[in-house]
């Protein structure tokens, strides 16, 4: 028994966080009541606000409390290259990781009619409506390797050929870091196949 | 660079929670975005609300919104018994732990002259006019067995001599499911210096 409703209320909402178990999140809620109120208070007011306006962009579907994304409304960015990503978690990774200058398309899951994801949950009339357009010369495929994102990627591939734009795949491969003995028979398969001319 | 402003600003508010880091913060703040905004939502609320409301008990000094705590307030509890406890993180292990029925004092700290933490700091003025009504008949010292802890400890029983109120002190020894082999010095000897008669 709680010595406090609120805190028990307190405990239990933390639960909403991934990867937070009843433990971790008591240690959260004692930790801020004793040595962090302003920074819960600003947490909590981030909170409201980020789930009260954070929307979709209306372009290129990633999250945006404006109309337009800060990357779509980037005039210094790439118009002629377009990465499509399933979520806008795997653009930040891109964003971070690479020196990416182009655009975005973020496809808010992935191809799964068992899901109830077919083509139009994954806006694709509006990348299809983007690259009738005629700015896109590259679209960058970035779904991830796994059975539905090959699936994603096909139909990506056939919408690029039917409005004659080059359509280009991440690299699968080794990675770095990685030794052959431990990869997955699947990678290296792939990475054997793409071997490149030194 | 991120899509948007606010998200930006909750990933960072997010690493105000323990054990919280970049990355951490950045899934917390996606998955809430992608998959729990109504969970988001209640937990801004119960934050604020907790950080707001949530105080010290005016008896025993633990967190509670109300002058006087649930426990507190229990008339159920054994009155003649009075544990004393670091935090209220420890007092909540020892609730959910042990079977115990008495009321608890929190000293919000331990005694630690350095970081200003002397025995006005620790209420010991409350306790030593809790001790003084004459209701307690045994003082259980759970302070943790740290240097620091310990001084407490010793502090804590003077106290209770000078009331004529029995002390106590929670054991040291082998933890359960641990080894000889394994286990520290100290508490070898503690547990050995106190063993049991079978």
């Amino acid at each position: 028994m709680s010595s406090s409703p609120l805190l028990a209320d307190l405990i239990e909402a933390l639960r909403c966080l991934p990867g937070v178990g009843a433990k971790t999140a008591q240690r959260m809620a004692f930790h801020v009541l004793e040595r962090d109120r302003a920074g819960a208070r600003r947490l909590a007011e981030r909170l409201a606000l980020a789930v009260e306006r954070i929307g979709n962009c209306t372009r290129c579907r990633t999250f945006s409390e404006d109309a337009l994304c800060a990357l779509c409304a980037n005039d210094a960015r790439d118009r002629s290259l377009l990465c499509v990503v399933e979520t806008p978690v795997d653009q930040l990774a891109i964003e971070q990781a690479t020196g990416y200058r182009g655009h975005y398309f973020v496809l808010l899951g992935r191809l799964s009619p068992l899901d109830g994801m077919g083509p139009k949950e994954l806006g694709l009339d509006l990348l299809a409506q983007r690259l009738a357009e005629g700015e896109v010369h590259e679209l960058i495929i970035a779904t991830n390797p796994t059975v539905e994102g090959e699936a994603t990627a096909h139909m990506l591939a056939q919408l690029a050929h039917a409005a004659s734009v080059r359509a280009s795949r991440l690299a699968h491969g080794v990675p770095l870091g990685g030794e052959l003995e431990f990869i997955d028979r699947g990678t290296l398969a792939h990475a054997f196949g793409g071997r490149q001319t030194l």
